[in-house]
């Protein structure tokens, strides 16, 4: 007697075909182009299954993201003794990323479904910024151990100071996001984060 | 013989009404309600005025905070004498705003408008940002010149260090928004660039 179809093992295939046609889609041709329809047609499904499990592109993308991201583990800053240089190497990556048209329309994209949807906000917030931050977070917390940091330094305000004004220059197109505005940041934060003389 | 009607200054108080209607509703109902049928009856014109000048509620919120800000003349900082404590009045107010759900309604649309094009996220750079960062911008230029702020320090990187983080807690909802805050931020970019000990 063959096996029966297992209704549940088809939802996780066609799940997994949506996500995967969707990162594929983003990564091909960006956010700008994305559509439900052209998501289906990649993933081999019709457009109402993708409309069973979610409410548009916008969560589609952000389930995919955050399954890639959750897929990678927990990111992990370099700690190589010199917080200035991991610093420098994390931020830099960052401003690339917004720099670039294509990854910066993703998290347009996101940003939008942020400020349009306080249940979107929490996801994308602890779905795909958190596991950031937080590497963020652990390494500037082991630096302050280490006497490189102000012992009374807020480790969350930290995050902020370096994070906060690159996505604002980018989100208000008010300057060039490029290395030396990248080392520029770092060097700031680290005057105001780093132990006062005595 | 009677004054023949005038087109042009009928237009013009027609836009008035508008862009007067357009605050008011915004200031007893808040963003989230308003509508361009709720603008037009409140104006006294039809929807179809609106739209002949305007392409959507934003952009009648966008020309009616710019007028309110442009009539109420460039904002001056105050210029005590004492950096930190002009700095720390400017950051509350703005947190103290970001905190306040109906003023953070308008603001999250409009930062919804500057994500979602690129005219408007000029718009609401240079007619509605781009005083206040000035505003700010002045402040520290006479600070650097009482030397009060590192002689080489960037002005319009160190506008970012006061503004960004606190954006990126608002619009991530991922702390309290209060005065101890905004305290916190002007003390870390004091610490930043205060000069440095020689």
């Amino acid at each position: 007697m063959p096996n029966a179809p297992d209704p549940a093992r088809r939802s996780e295939r066609s799940r997994k075909a949506i996500l995967d046609a969707t990162l594929a889609l983003l990564h091909e041709s960006g956010y700008r182009d994305l559509t439900v329809e052209a998501i289906a047609a990649r993933a081999g499904v019709g457009k109402q299954t993708i409309y069973r499990w979610w409410s548009g592109r916008g969560a589609v993308v952000l389930d995919a993201l955050a399954e890639q991201v959750s897929s990678a583990g927990p990111p992990v800053l370099p700690d190589s003794g010199d917080l200035e240089a991991d610093l420098r190497a994390v931020v830099r990556a960052i401003v690339a990323e917004l720099a670039d048209p294509r990854l910066s329309a993703t998290t347009r994209a996101l940003t939008i479904e942020t400020l349009s949807s306080e249940t979107l906000a929490e996801q994308v917030r602890d779905r795909l910024l958190r596991p950031q931050l937080d590497a963020i977070k652990t390494r500037l917390r082991s630096a302050r151990q280490a006497g490189h940091l102000r012992k009374e330094a807020d480790l969350d305000q930290a995050v902020e100071l370096l994070i906060g004004p690159m996505y604002h220059r980018w989100m208000l197109r008010t300057g060039p996001l490029t290395d030396e505005y990248a080392d520029g940041i770092v060097d700031l934060a680290m005057a105001a984060l780093r132990p006062r003389a005595a």
